[in-house]
């Protein structure tokens, strides 16, 4: 399909939308650690998305999204469906332009995520804990709310925000031999493949994801979406238990050199270690990068070298016994 | 005593420490984060000492006193008495510098701090633990050795050390109103109030620390070092249990415009507060800064932008619940 292969985003759009988001997003610091080094086998350079606005990087992706629309779209407000980081984000998002924030949560959805929303100035719409009700639910507040539906991942303005993290790992750390990102529904991943692909075309771009949900590393075997391997809820890595969307997959199969897929127990000593060797607070799917470094399919790439995105940082402490 | 005044570290002191430890320390970040500003009610900079080396400020204090020594004074190593980040960073310093660390530690001291000080390179000596065996102890290795003794604050070289500190922070924020420094055998302090009452000198500084362990208000009240009111262990903050020493007391008199004492209560809200908000893990000494900012001592000085030194990271994440 030509038509969809050149309307995906490119490097002008990643570029656009780093001058669009500059004024409400973090340039997320880079910082290093030996004891991670020893751990990688490798210099490391960790991205610190978890001390990006809203803890997460889907505050580059939702400001994108919402700073590109026009006034009289913008009036309506946005809607969407998720109870992850991409609800805060779009929330707080709309709360910098001023707008509503619409979004569709299962009624079963926990109460702190449903309060970060609302601390935000969200709107929340509850549906029943079903991709169907989350689908007619976000159809209908959509229709009666004249509001933009603003996807977590499948998007290109979305996507292209996400893409603003290699812009800038790039800007701060030259010769970078590979970028490792964590791959949920791919829009993260997508992003800074354009993005690094173009302006250093030999840099390797790594996603990794849980073993259990293995469906990045599946469909790029098979050529087509494919689903998890195992029960999404066997992770611990919450943010990674969707799979690739339409938009996402074609650019993850064209750019990715690789996905690699982690155990639990790796994910678990990875949360360890960033914890108490960086100081940095993390959520479980950000631990998975590290964990990466430990397999032997990283190690064979003899990388020296490697930038690991921190995804996000929205850890429950009081959970945080059960997770190390 | 003119001669102690005249003798004590000054500005050139610690502008000569931050070109002797450049090599091996980190120019630690400065984070803000919006949650703290709303808590604080002004404008707070984390200087972040929890992405230190060692995790925790005392890498510096122990680096400049480390490579301040001469070849021959360095060759029999040091020495010193702690069971805190000090005895691990000494142990790190002398190892940049390829010399031996005796760390003179109780029987009763944790694994885990001993394991730390052996993971560096140290050599550990058992003592008694009561505080003449430690200096009886320490008192003997030295003498077998030859070593130097590198106290834990009440040291000219170890305060010009901390005192990079402040340095540093300066240059990253412009217009500061105040330091909010946590307040142990008060090294840091000293160090810190030396150097910025010499660079601009309407900046104030303040110390903090647990109301159970509130010699530094009581001393600086009575003119003289006083004790603490209550038992140094019912703090969890189990870096400022110690009191404050013959070479820091008096800098701290003169140059530290105020003392805040917080409750326990508040200590454990600020560690939540920055773990959940900032996205940083520090140990409870760290949380006293934040702490502080919620006293009304604070609230009626009236600044709007305030420098808080996260000074250590160095908690222990099994034992985090019981701090929460």
């Amino acid at each position: 399909m030509p038509e969809t292969e050149t309307s995906r985003p490119n490097l002008d759009a990643i570029r656009a939308a780093a001058r669009r988001i500059e004024p409400h997003v973090h340039r997320t610091p880079v910082l290093t650690c030996e004891a991670i080094d020893e751990v990688a086998g490798c210099e490391v350079f960790l991205k610190c998305e978890n001390l990006q606005k809203v803890g997460a990087f889907k505050a580059r992706g939702a400001s994108n999204a919402v700073f590109s629309l026009t006034d009289a779209e913008a009036e309506h407000g946005v809607v969407t469906h998720s109870s992850g980081n991409h609800a805060q984000a779009l929330a707080w998002a709309a709360g910098r332009r001023g707008i509503p924030a619409h979004i569709v949560m299962p009624t079963n959805a926990p109460m702190v995520k449903k309060n970060a929303v609302l601390g935000y100035g969200g709107i929340v719409h509850d549906c029943e804990p079903t991709l169907e009700s989350r689908l007619e639910v976000c159809r209908e507040v959509a229709e009666e709310t004249g509001g933009t539906v603003i996807p977590p991942y499948d998007d290109d303005r979305v996507i292209a925000g996400q893409g603003t993290i290699g812009l800038e790992l790039l800007g701060q750390v030259p010769d970078l031999d590979a970028i490792v990102v964590p791959v949920g529904g791919g829009g993260m991943i997508a992003g800074i493949a354009i993005c690094a692909k173009a302006l250093s075309p030999r840099l390797e771009i790594l996603g990794v994801e849980p073993e259990v949900v293995d469906d990045a590393a599946r469909s790029r075997l098979s050529g087509r979406i494919e689903s998890h391997a195992g029960d999404p809820n066997r992770t611990i890595a919450d943010g990674l238990r969707t799979t690739l969307g339409e938009r996402t997959f074609p650019v993850i199969r064209e750019l990715v050199d690789d996905i690699i897929t982690v155990p639990e127990s790796e994910i678990r000593q990875g949360l360890r270690l960033v914890m108490e060797r960086a100081k940095l607070v993390i959520e479980p799917s950000a631990a998975v990068g590290i964990a990466a470094t430990r397999s032997t399919a990283f190690r064979a790439k003899g990388y020296q070298r490697v930038g690991i995105v921190l995804c996000g940082g929205n850890l429950d402490l009081d959970a945080l016994p059960s997770l190390l």
